[in-house]
């Protein structure tokens, strides 16, 4: 490969300020440097965490940025001392590192790693390379990395410990979903909230990340799973992956916990917030059974006050979590993903509603926004 | 005994209105009803949910009740239908029933029990016997139960499933804090949270219920335990039962959670709420460790209004749940643990500091009021 060493000039969508479509530009990708890989994109979906990013709610965002966090692709090189990677290895980064030697690594309580930097605001802490530099320019400015990703760019560079090695015959436009959206979502329910055989299971907000979670509760033996979403259109594709109910909280005459409390005599076992939102996860939390009820938030809204809890409302029994990546250790649990995928555990291509060239990003995020795709695969 | 099958005359402090001492007064209590036994009452202690439910704060108190919840006594007679108790049995009520029928009770998730009829105000759901009606009247005035024990009487009614017989050699004097405030502290450290050998905990307020947890995370083989009161006259009894540390947030000069944090370099693994309300909550929560740490919530204050939770806090791995009665199934436990405190397991004589006659009530609660007692023993 003669690009080896060498800037690449490529293509990649920046967000230059918040609020704000994105902008085609060239840009350049520096080479990458000691323990770091520089991946050529071939496939990258959009995750609503990115359009959390550039709300004008998320305060703590950083512009300009190459947004972008579930991705698949091909080593273009590797830095000094990097040697689990080669150029031409299928790869999907992460933005949860797994560097296997902190405290939080060795652990097998969690699946963080100290090589987040910042736990107050994980979403934009890997915004510049360990060394605290950037890669990325674009018209002489240093343009901001995101999340430890940054794949809406042709080619980015990531960190060794954000990266996994897949299947030479892994299917790059489909397992791109597994580096964020389908793990976070189906691990929410097999990992964190630890779903049980025979459950009952109510799964807040219909997108990429709670149909997954829909898969998980299936797939641990759920007996029902309520499936809650303000856009009844999600609803067929949420019975097709296993909701035996659908709930659209602005259809009901009161309030959408009580119908869950009414159509499982008291509560579910399980409610799996992936909506994001004091409302929501208000909801999630009183759907459950007041002595062993679980709630697993996911989502997030930013700008939103979050939950008020009362001790009364926990000293019967709930409990409350949450999840980051579906608490799946990154760089050991991708792979096997990636092989579940092909072995037919789970349908990722369900969770495909559109593929479009990349240069059509903001379409993807108008039809993430009008609530009428799952996922959208962008490809080069 | 003579008195089998008649109303007795005796001994009670009532609470005729919210908020005021409690009164003296001759009271006459009925014989049980099916499925019912009469106590009397050899000695009871004081919890601070007694304190709670006068408190004006806690609206929905019902007047006059006989408060107290925490004793242990001696059997004086059975209703029709109790086969597990005789006359003279030595015996604890409690206020969380155990019918070892429903669903709850058939759980191993949960000691909730379908008995407790009321899940909104535990505390207050059992003021009156399961047919509706009071077995206390005084002045021709009928008085509520409390918590299914009212032990601040003489004698006393309580339904078969809120009642353990235990040995005939126990000290009632003692063994009388196995009702409510030693295994509420005590297994909120090692039934709820589930404390860990060689791990760090932190424990807010230092009654009855929060040196119980003390004993709880030493017994479970913490390494660390720091303790936390508002009342550094707590200090000296927490070290005592195993504190290693011991923190009065008055006296630092940042909060209490970033001086547990510093401490523990990253938060503890398990946090204890045993004051109760929101700030003690925030700190509790706050000063757990990131990607594991869980956080027992034990104390209620009423009129507060609890814990506000971003998602964020949750991401990354901390959990919340919180305790009713420590997690005991009650007449299975209680017997074992009134075995566990004769065979030295835990020192309960180390959480009694004061002894009084009855009719010192007042004078008991001023003492909890002041924070010059742990616990005081009431005897007749
Ligand atoms: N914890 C993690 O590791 C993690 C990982 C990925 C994504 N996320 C978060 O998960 C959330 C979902 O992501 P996504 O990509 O699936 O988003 P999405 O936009 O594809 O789907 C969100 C769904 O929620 C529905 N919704 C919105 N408000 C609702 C309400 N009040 N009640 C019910 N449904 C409601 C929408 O109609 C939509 O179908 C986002 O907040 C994202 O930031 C968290
Ligand atoms: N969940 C249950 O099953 C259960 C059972 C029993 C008691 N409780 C509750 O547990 C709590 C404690 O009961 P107790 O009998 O031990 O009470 P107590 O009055 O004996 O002790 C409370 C302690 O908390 C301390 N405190 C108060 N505010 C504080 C603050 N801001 N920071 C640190 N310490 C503070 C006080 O100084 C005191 O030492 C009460 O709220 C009670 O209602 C719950
Ligand atoms: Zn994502
Ligand atoms: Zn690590
Ligand atoms: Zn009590
Ligand atoms: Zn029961």
């Amino acid at each position: 490969m003669g690009t080896k060493g060498k800037v690449i000039k490529c293509k990649a969508a920046i967000a230059w300020e918040t609020d704000k479509p994105l902008c085609i530009e060239e840009i350049e990708v520096a080479p990458p440097k000691a323990h770091e890989v520089r991946i050529q994109v071939i496939a990258t979906s959009i995750c609503h965490t990115d359009a959390n990013s550039i709300d004008p709610k998320f305060k703590e965002a950083l512009f300009p940025v190459i947004l972008g966090h579930e991705c698949a692709g091909i080593v273009e090189s590797v830095g000094p001392g990097v040697t689990n990677f080669k150029a031409g290895d299928k790869v999907i980064p992460f933005f949860a590192p797994q560097c296997k030697k902190c405290k939080f690594c060795l652990s097998p309580l969690t699946n963080l790693c100290g090589k987040l930097r910042n736990f107050e605001t994980p979403n934009i802490d890997q915004e510049l390379m360990e060394d605290k530099t950037s890669r990325f320019t674009c018209k002489g400015k240093s343009i901001y990395h995101f999340m430890g990703v940054s794949s809406f760019s042709q080619y980015t560079v990531v960190s060794e410990v954000n990266l996994a090695k897949i299947d030479d015959d892994a299917n790059l436009e489909r397992v791109c979903l597994i580096g964020c959206g389908f793990s976070s979502g189906y691990g929410a329910a097999i990992n964190t909230a630890k779903v049980t055989p025979g459950s009952t299971c109510a799964v807040f907000g219909l997108g990429g990340v709670g149909l997954s979670a829909v898969i998980g509760c299936k797939i641990a033996g759920a007996s029902r799973i309520i499936a809650i979403d303000i856009n009844s259109e999600k609803f067929a594709k949420a019975k097709a992956l296993g909701a035996t109910d659908c709930l659209n909280p602005r259809d009901l005459d009161k309030p959408v916990q009580e119908v869950i409390i009414e159509l499982t005599n008291g509560g579910v076992d399980f409610a799996i917030d992936c909506a994001g939102g004091s409302q929501t996860m208000r909801a999630a939390l009183d759907s459950t059974v007041v002595a062993w009820g679980s709630c697993t938030v996911v989502g997030v809204k930013f700008g939103d006050k979050g939950l008020e809890v009362s001790p009364i409302e926990l000293l019967l029994g709930r409990k409350i979590n949450g999840t980051f990546f579906g608490g799946w250790k990154s760089v050991d649990s991708v792979p096997k993903l990636v092989n579940d995928y092909k072995n037919k555990k789970f349908d990722l291509d369900a969770l495909v509603t559109h593929t479009l060239p990349f240069d059509k990003i903001n379409e993807a995020f108008d039809l993430m926004h009008q609530g009428k795709s799952i996922r959208t695969v962008l490809t080069f």
